[in-house]
């Protein structure tokens, strides 16, 4: 039994990675799970038969037996617990990389999230220019704190976990923004991250449904 | 061994039960575990030693033997792993708990979030007035589709878990805004949270730091 992920047949961002499901693939590369794939489009996620399975109308969604989740940070901790490979053994290390996961999820994306908010949601609006530096300066006071405790190490706590696939996840988003080019170690810990066979598995299997035929 | 907990010697919001170590406190209650409290002002969470147990500077840390963690979501997982009370023994039930616990903190928290940053980090801009209808909006989308998946439920997905905990907490942050009240359902759903006896006793915790003197 295989589990099923639902995914945007066409990803908003045109296959940079950032759709949720890249974080999902990724984690299910990690753990060497096979997965299939249900395409679904952006109005689809807003349906009755997609909110049944989230109930805020977002992608992904995983379908394994008789087990619905949704919520990415959800998902990605559930194959990490069932599977090797994204959580320490150790009891102690356990919890600590699990609280990266929500750190990265909670504490750190939110800020980032903004900049979307403010460039793109409410980027027409008269107020954007003005209030962009208030939102990335925001962004830069994680990142600081981020920057100092990552320091000149490899991952956040030890080896690699399901908190740093969530973390590189989440900063990735600022590629584009040049802030992260601002913190030299968090920019190497990112490519550390892309780095990794698992994740560009994830990234290739998203970019061959969302890159443009070339014709 | 029991655990400390850092906290707020005052917090910001005067004693509503906000502050994060209230959802930690309750989770305590919940599992029946004795916690000590280490009081810090707002100023020594900036500072290295503290800094050295949260690298994001804030409030609550937990501390128990060997094991030092931050992230409430974090540690309110860490004691429902621990403890009876907060998470269904069921393999699939408690994936779908974990679920709403991940929801509450990285899909309903962020734009109710947004609401303090626009009314009172941005409260004194130009853009202020004309920019709260979009955040409450945004808080309003995310509030139709969770009263929506309620429906007439006592809790989000059978016996009330960790994930109700967090739920709670985040829409408690609406409480004084009124928005909330547009949904009944929601309504009711905080209220019951309220009234578990585990809740009271950790909303009196917090209370008895933070209320003024009566002098």
């Amino acid at each position: 039994m295989i589990s099923t992920i639902t995914v945007f047949e066409r990803s908003p961002d045109g296959g940079k990675g950032l759709a949720r499901d890249t974080r999902v693939r990724w984690a299910l590369e990690e753990a060497g799970q096979p997965y299939e794939v249900r395409l679904v489009s952006f109005a689809e996620t807003k349906k009755p038969a997609h909110l049944a399975l989230h109930p805020f109308g977002q992608i992904p969604t995983y379908e394994k037996g008789d087990l619905t989740l949704f919520e990415t940070g959800a998902i990605v901790f559930h194959i990490a617990e069932q599977h090797a490979g994204l959580l320490p053994e150790d009891a102690n290390a356990r919890a600590r990389a699990i609280t990266w996961m929500f750190a990265a999820l909670n504490t750190v994306e939110p800020p980032i999230l903004d900049l979307v908010t403010a460039r793109i949601v409410e980027g027409n609006r008269s107020w954007s220019e003005e209030r962009l530096p208030l939102v990335i300066d925001r962004i830069r006071a994680r990142l600081e704190q981020l920057s100092t405790r990552l320091g000149d190490a490899d991952w956040l706590d030890g080896a690699f976990s399901a908190g740093d696939l969530l973390m590189v996840s989440v900063l990735l988003r600022l590629r584009m923004s040049g802030i992260l080019d601002e913190y030299p170690n968090l920019a190497a810990y990112v490519a550390r991250g892309e780095a990794r066979p698992a994740y560009r598995r994830a990234f290739a299997a998203q970019l061959a449904i969302n890159a443009p035929t070339t014709c």
